[in-house]
């Protein structure tokens, strides 16, 4: 077997640009997100099948109207502009595809990516914090990016001022990924536009799950917090007030199970109640690189990296090898039951297997339709709830 | 059953004037401390006796010259100088003597008080520190002093600059405690003295172990430490180095089974490592009151102070009631037999007890003879050495 051959077994498949182009187009079509794409490609076997049935689907679901599905023309003038600005797309399963990230509930299909794309494999350590940090604590994100950096990690963090600077420029040589809350041609803030090209221009990169072109809203950012936190093997949060963005990456860091290491600061100092907090919550006490380091040890080198196949054959979701054939579609009797079944109150797709008896993979095919009609309510945990029909 | 009878029988006893004298003694004697002073009155009966038997005692356990003890007259007189400047002695078991305190292994037998006697029953919270405290350090230990003290506790500390003193400040109307390493007529820093009048003034309260007159060296600090550990349910750290003053409190605080708050401060902040050390090792994070104030509530309300009765059941140290006979003196054979089975390691008495097959009251005696004679070091955890004959 080549090197080659090794590498794809064990880092995974390499989308074709036909496939790639569907799971684009999928992914940018309406009422489809990160996890009716995955229900999508494992139900039906590939993104063009799905892309092929996603009119039935949803009109089967109830929807009144046809569902909105990007057209091939659109996705390659994406595909085209990427190139242009020198990005492209990553595929959940491909090589470039961070390891960390592939294992979270709901992980974006495709990435677009900016820069050296080994830095998005290295395992990583997100460092964020507050926009008006204090000259302390930029410093003292800096000393850790630098130290975490050296040690072999790649820093990982918002690109926003203050702790996200700091922690960015310390990183530069050693490996630092941004991640944007918009298109990877619309960085947010302005004035780190330098910033960002020198990360993507030397051994950086920028990652975003939001197609080109996308302006960040103010509800972007916690989804492109909890992006850095699938990535991160853990999360060092230094300086943070009470309520701010870093404690919501901080949740989903502690939701996907990555350690979060707070950086202590005083009590009378609104910039350290935040961090403070996740202390009292049993986040690890940092006040060096080592403490992080550490802790990271074990994560790094066994469980997430070093043992790749084992991974994948403990992952339940086979996206990315689409090698399912599609099932077939279920009947109305099904599906009026299974609808019957839900109502406003969230229930747990097994839950609704019990309920009506049927085959799992009926079940989970009239929740995609309801998804694709934009009937379904996803909520944490897998639950789902239906959307009475208006 | 009167009152002031019930009162008596659940809150200890109160010693005679004679018995205090001749505690006061005893424990002024050479080669008497806290731990032998105990033994004593556990075995031979009483400190009057265990005065009469001091030379034998000591000749048997190997001393060439006569011990010294204290006269009557020396006793007498620091009594007299004690009441003239306001001062008293309490002993252990005794109303006014701080419950918390008698718990810990080496509780002083008497202690020297100044003030406000209720102030010193009360439940108490510790509370100590840098002495080139931050400003907001300083501030800090007067918000935690003011609030925990309002809520029912007493506030104890060192007298020392800094953290110490911002915490008997902001506590000189809902009672605060100074600890002194020397006599309670040689309060330490000059700067402090009145601050000492305010607190022995007011609902104060100063105390020691050391004899009047006794000025305090370097090697008085740790024990001065050691009663502030003892005397609190739990000890707050703010601001403290490496290797201060204040983390050997804290030491002794865990040893005791009390619970250490630390206040979290910046990593780059020389002050705050010690704090911020003791957060590593699972101290309590504290940035306000309540952090405390929760963690005290089942132990100020339950373990030791609402359930007086069923505490000194559960006591061993029988000491205080004098009421157990004079125990028969061992003999050459067994002296001998235990001398020999003791060496330069430290053992456990229980050891000693098994390995010779003695009647556990001839050990504790032969020790005792052994420990009069200076020639026993006693080590934490109650282990024993010899120190060979020179």
């Amino acid at each position: 077997m080549s090197d080659s051959a090794k590498s794809q077994e064990s880092k995974g498949i390499a989308l074709t640009d036909r496939q790639r182009i569907a799971w684009l187009r999928l992914i940018r079509s309406d009422n489809v997100g990160p996890v009716t794409f995955r229900d999508l490609i494992n139900h039906v076997g590939s993104a063009e099948t799905a892309l092929e049935m996603l009119p039935e689907l949803s009109r089967r679901g109830g929807s009144t109207r046809a569902i909105r599905i990007a057209t091939v023309a659109e996705a390659e003038r994406e595909l085209a502009i990427a190139a242009r600005c020198g990005a492209r797309f990553v595929g959940i399963g491909e090589p470039d595809y961070p390891a960390a990230l592939r294992q979270i509930d709901g992980a974006p299909p495709l990435l677009a990516v900016k820069g050296r794309a080994s830095t998005g494999t290295a395992p990583a350590l997100g460092i964020v914090g507050a926009r008006n940090a204090s000259i302390s604590g930029a410093k003292f994100a800096a000393m850790i990016a630098r130290d975490v950096g050296r040690a072999g990690y790649t820093i990982i963090s918002g690109l926003a001022r203050g702790i996200d600077t700091a922690a960015h420029r310390a990183s530069l040589d050693t490996g630092t990924i941004a991640v944007l809350a918009g298109g990877i041609d619309k960085p947010y803030p302005p004035e780190n536009v330098p910033l960002l090209d020198e990360i993507t221009g030397g051994q950086g990169l920028a990652i975003t799950e939001m197609p080109f072109g996308w302006e960040p809203r103010a509800r972007d950012f916690p989804r492109r917090n909890r992006l850095i936190a699938g990535v991160a093997l853990g999360l060092a949060v230094v300086e943070a007030a009470s309520r701010s963005g870093s404690l919501i990456t901080a949740r989903y860091a502690a939701d996907f199970g990555r350690l979060v290491f707070a950086v202590p600061g005083s009590p009378l100092d609104p910039r350290c109640h935040g961090t403070n907090g996740l202390l009292k919550d049993g986040a690890v006490v940092t006040t060096e690189a080592r403490d992080i380091l550490e802790a990271l040890a074990p994560l790094s080198r066994i469980d997430l990296f070093d043992q790749p196949q084992a991974r994948e054959a403990e992952n339940d979701v086979d996206i990315g090898t689409e090698r399912r054939p599609a099932a077939a579609l279920p009947g109305d009797r099904e599906r009026e039951a299974i609808i019957d079944a839900l109502g406003p109150t969230p229930v747990e797709t097994d839950d609704i297997i019990r309920h009506t008896g049927f085959a799992a993979s009926a079940v989970y095919l009239v929740l995609l339709e309801l998804d694709l009609a934009g009937r379904l309510h996803r909520h944490p945990g897998g639950l789902v709830s239906l959307e009475p029909l208006g």
